[in-house]
């Protein structure tokens, strides 16, 4: 199949890349190096040492397996790019992840959340046109996210939920409350890809995935120059992550308030294990569908803990100090979220270890 | 109070301003005059005779009734302009009408789409945040569409709606529906008012407004000069207005399709009357506060029934001609939309007259 990878040089984007090559897919990448720009202004940066961009990996790729990957530089909020690329491209299945992933970024100011909801708003309404013109048979595979859909007092259903309201029925999206402008930015997305599909007949997955841990998977493996990114930052770094690093520096792991607050989680080889099956089990021509892509949930406690006793196998004692929350978000809430569409297609888990 | 009107050069902007101003109340207007320069482009126009801007309706203004409006030509989507206007003028309220508001026009290809979601999302973003910044304690009345919701097969209530599932209950988000990338645009507004609304505390009014008829209102009535805008051209004009003409120049009404699209009405006169009851009644610091704003439904079949009659009464012999659809969209369906809340706080609705 020829897969486009949207985000090609990310966190996710880079290892899906590798994993779609080996597999003797046709891939091509498009990234516009959003996130190593921000890091750049930041003074931040990758722990893992990461090649300096496309070119390098894919000389590195080349080298270690023979394949070929193909990729342009460019930024999908450009029409022209976004147009020229399909056109030569023509793509069976993209797989989007090209958009910018912060919330702590999102609500920095007013300018990073207008940027962030232009960014991935436009830019996918670019990618839908696209398709549309160019390629309507071809499968969108979008990567959104669990935090779509906040904390609802009632179980989380995958994108749909069958409402019964005086005496008629009818199955509606799921109702969303998004904890920040990054993720309002992939509420507005999905709306638009759910339209995209009734009105003019594509067919669209959206991935609302859990938080990714991990960095290693079967191609990262096969040479350490095919590293993928683990950030730490405040902007880009999840709360496992951080609290990985603050475990080895010797600093208390920081609970923001009583640290109820619990979420989907997921090993990076299950994200791509999750697209892969979404790839190959297209939705029909019209269909959007909506996969919840975790394997666990955890609360922020939880995942200290887990941080604390895997810190004492290797020798580490790790403290956990509770820090007043700077976000506004219940720090104890109901949270059960179905997520058994994508073990019904074959998900093999590979869950967290335990103590 | 101060009212900020945004899009006061507008169809329902110019006579909110009017009955603001008449009431006692300190006006301030904002408009980049979007729909003239569109109806320019176009080669289309108001039938009424209007006035070329806003300088010599608030000259005429000040003439017939001695009240002064003051106003700001400028654009939304510029942080420098709103953060001027809100700094200078600090409204107790803000009326929100000043979004691209035409569904066909977002409809017309991947530039109208990308420019209305961008113009309205955030144009919507920048008075958030100027909100926030300067003036936590003002009311947004923003102007909504009926048409976030779509045509669901169950009662469509006021924004939210109570669910029950798997043994538990949450008062949620109803669920949208939209059919354009312009009512996508109002969707997206939605969600992020109501999460600036949870996170900042600000409150808000969302009027999800059905079709509005009609050009008269008690202050365009004081001076022919001071009429709003009636449009009537593929873009700008409603089902109801395009009827209206077909019927005067003699051409059979064009029902599209079966006819039975149902929607929500009401007198302009009713718009004005249930923004001002929204002011009146600000909603609590954090409340988003959503109002079905419409009197009466009809489907597509019975307005041109409607307008079969009036024109009847005035010696016209109107025909009615089902043309082929050119929307996606479901020609009968369910519709049952409730609309107490504004009744409840007194609105006493100006029907259609019936034959």
């Amino acid at each position: 199949m020829r897969i486009l990878i949207l985000g090609g040089d990310g966190y996710l984007g880079w290892p899906t890349a590798m994993r779609f090559s080996k597999r003797g897919d046709e891939v091509f990448l498009v990234d516009n190096y959003l996130r190593r720009r921000a890091h750049a202004e930041a003074g931040t940066d990758s722990l893992t040492p990461i090649l300096p961009g496309l070119p390098d990996r894919l000389a590195v790729w080349k080298d270690v397996t023979g394949l070929d990957i193909d990729f342009a530089e460019g930024d999908l909020t450009s029409w022209d790019v976004v147009e020229r690329v399909f056109e030569e491209f023509r793509p069976d299945a993209v797989v989007h992840y090209g958009e910018m992933p912060s919330a702590p970024y999102s609500m920095k100011d007013r300018d990073h959340a207008v940027f962030t909801q232009t960014n991935n708003v436009m830019g996918t309404l670019n990618v839908l046109f696209a398709m549309a013109k160019l390629v309507p048979d071809c499968h969108l595979v979008k990567l959104g996210t669990m935090g779509e859909y906040g904390t609802p007092n009632i179980d989380i259903e995958e994108g749909f939920i069958e409402i019964n309201h005086n005496e008629r029925s009818d199955t509606l999206p799921f109702p969303k409350l998004p904890g920040s402008f990054y993720h309002l930015s992939k509420v507005h997305d999905s709306h638009n890809i759910h339209f995209a599909c009734r009105v003019w007949g594509l067919r669209a997955t959206d991935l609302n995935q859990g938080v990714v841990y991990g960095i290693e998977t079967p191609e990262t493996q096969l040479d350490p120059r095919l590293a993928t990114r683990f950030d730490y930052d405040d902007v880009f770094g999840t709360a496992l992550n951080r609290f990985c690093l603050q475990a080895v520096i010797g600093h208390p792991l920081t609970i923001y308030g009583r640290g109820g607050q619990t979420r989907g989680y997921l090993n990076v080889v299950d994200t791509i294990q999750c697209v892969e099956l979404a790839v190959q089990n297209a939705p029909r021509p019209g269909e959007f569908r909506v996969f919840n892509q975790f394997t666990e949930q955890f609360s922020v406690t939880q995942l200290a803990e887990l941080v604390r006793h895997a810190g004492a196998e290797v020798g580490l004692e790790v403290e956990v100090t509770p820090i007043e929350n700077p976000r506004v978000e219940m720090e104890e809430h109901y949270y059960n979220a179905r997520h058994t569409k994508l073990l019904d297609l074959g998900l093999q888990p590979h869950l967290c270890p335990r103590r």
